[in-house]
């Protein structure tokens, strides 16, 4: 347990970060964590705008006036805790342990980034009070619910405002086994459909008399697990193919059932695209003889940032603070970071270790957080001030 | 509507007929149906034999002593008439419609049947006071419920009890387009299975880390629709399997399920067993690889009454009184007479059309019922007294 002692000598991350993490904002209830942040950027001298859309929370804000934008992107809502009881520490209720581990809901995922961003960006613009370029923060509080009036909106509004966004970091929690082991530079898209095959409902004693639609897609569905969608490259790997959920039949074991429902999920490469896969997809079906159709949902294309200054320069901070080079990733889930690649921006992901997000007992490193800082720091550095050459 | 005038001329059969009709004996609920019955019957000299098992209210009785035993076999329970305000007249107030048809709820299934049995043997007895062999009737109210305590029971206990019973004329509906058209000599077996597939649940995301059992079922459930399981014979058409019902997935559509259930059903001919349909079910799924587990459900065996005396005889019977020659047939679900065969007796199913069995406005045309009484008795004359040679 912190002793009193120990809380005096806090650093001003952690201290924010337990700020941020007292307040128990389940998406989209914000609870006050972005005027907490607004505040100490407004103090700062950054411009704020405020963007609300439907009940969430939103702000952009700017500091700096020519050159290019680097914007620190995250989310201050957090997914619900589940009964309290089952968390070692109460999960709204952040310290750190014995371990030096800070715990409880959003220590990870990822207030713990917000409190670096900030502070990372108080030190550097002390420092460097007339920093070429411009820093900005694109904060949401519904990136782990439905993410329509969050970050997308947001984007939207840039894009039609024409506000630049040349550089993204996103504080999602990258690391998997050390801090900064882990960048994502991309994530693969995201495409889902519900296939509704219609058969002919009969009883199973007159098989001839109805057309059973479970016989007719067993093959079709083979066909689309066995399909060699892509090769994956560089960055991607090969696109997969799931069937998630299936279902067909009344109950009754003696009725041959008149439809069935298979839900499905595309995880795709940049080297197909959500309309090829769409195509296909039918074309297999149709082979088949299927009478059928396909509710699509596209739940995020895929984004790459290959190369460039920001890979250059996060590559390079992570270097400079921990002298361990980290490897680019685009593995796991869709992150806001494609909303903002539609910008053509250059978007990295660069957070804590993701083990314990969205678990009980949710904690990170406490001097990962400080650490972390100071990587933010560096890479705002590389990129504003030595130029990101590698040193 | 039936006038007065026309209730007085009401054929035994008929009034029988009503008289059940009128009693709502929902499975297993005899409400007096069988005391009815079993009156009429002890009047001719019948042994009466109940045995009620369970809430199951059932009777053996038979008349004669000696030589070989014909029994009328059917039940009195109806299936439920759902609302009423859906049916033309009242399902439980039989009536005589315009048309002629007996209306109302076991019109066809099979109270009808039961007069017919009933007024046939009446005339027969009293014509053959010392007919040579025996005439019994087994009957049950449970045949259209769980059918465990039912003719089964009796069966099994005709079977200890070590009776005798040669031949059976089962009272189903039997007939299609014209009374005595089809005479049923067999019945497909029915075994039911519900399989359960095991995989290992994971994120949609990361499937190298789960097994998805839809995308492993798929090719399995594929081979067992395309098994030739036989190619019937002249009795039985060719062996079928149906799924009726497939489930998998936890309604998220991120999450790879961890298992599937499909259940399906075999209708079989005498060309198989069912253990060698369950042996050969389970090498396919073997061979694709499966975590599986299989709970099988053997609802009945296939019988078949390929020729002889009573075969013969119902035939015989029918063209005596229709001048009209049937079609044997073994096609449709499963019946009573399942059990009955299994004493080794020859079974055969005969009664009225069955349009409208288990819906709506259940009806049955009343001289049908007359003409099915003369059958019977035909039937008994051919079997008792006239020896079964053509006319």
């Amino acid at each position: 347990m912190t002793s009193p002692e120990t809380v005096n000598t806090l650093s001003p991350t952690l201290e924010l970060a337990m700020e941020l993490m007292r307040r128990p904002s389940v998406t989209p209830d914000d609870q006050g964590c972005q005027e907490l942040m607004i505040e100490r950027l407004a103090q700062l001298g950054f411009q704020i705008e405020r963007l609300p859309f439907g009940d969430v929370e939103n702000f952009w804000a700017v500091h700096g006036h020519h050159g290019p934008v680097l914007a620190f992107a995250g989310h201050t809502d957090v997914v619900p805790s589940g009964p309290e009881v089952h968390w070692q520490y109460p999960p709204f209720e952040p310290r750190i342990d014995d371990d030096g581990m800070l715990c409880g809901r959003g220590a990870a995922d990822m207030k713990g980034s917000l409190a670096a961003m900030l502070t990372a960006v108080e030190r550097f613009v002390t420092e460097h009070p007339d920093h070429p370029g411009r820093i900005a923060f694109l904060i949401t509080s519904d990136e782990e619910g439905p993410a329509v009036d969050g970050t997308r909106a947001v984007v939207e509004h840039l894009r039609e405002s024409h506000d630049r966004l040349d550089y993204c970091i996103v504080g999602e929690p990258s690391s998997t086994e050390q801090l900064g082991d882990v960048i994502k530079n991309g994530r693969r898209g995201s495409l889902g459909g519900v296939l509704h095959v219609r058969g002919t409902q009969g009883h199973v004693a007159y098989p001839h008399l109805a057309r059973n639609p479970i016989h007719q897609a067993a093959p079709a569905l083979d066909a689309l697990v066995r399909e060699h969608w892509d090769g994956g490259n560089a960055f991607f790997p090969a696109t997969s193919f799931q069937i998630s959920n299936l279902r067909a039949g009344t109950g009754a074991t003696n009725v041959i059932p008149g439809d069935l429902e298979a839900t499905f999920n595309f995880r795709y490469s940049t080297e197909v695209t959500h309309e090829a896969l769409q195509q296909r997809t039918e074309a297999i079906l149709e082979t088949h003889g299927l009478d059928f159709h396909i509710d699509w949902t596209l739940n995020g294309e895929p984004f790459l940032t290959a190369e460039g200054e920001l890979v250059d320069a996060t590559l390079a901070g992570v270097e400079d603070v921990l002298a361990r080079r980290p490897e680019l990733s685009t593995s796991g889930g869709t992150s806001d970071g494609r909303f903002i690649a539609s910008l053509g921006s250059q978007v990295v992901e660069l957070g804590p270790l993701n083990a314990t997000i969205h678990k009980v007992d949710e904690r990170v490193r406490a001097a990962d957080l400080d650490d972390l800082s100071r990587i933010y720091e560096a890479v705002l550095a590389r990129l504003f001030v030595n130029g990101t050459s590698r040193p």
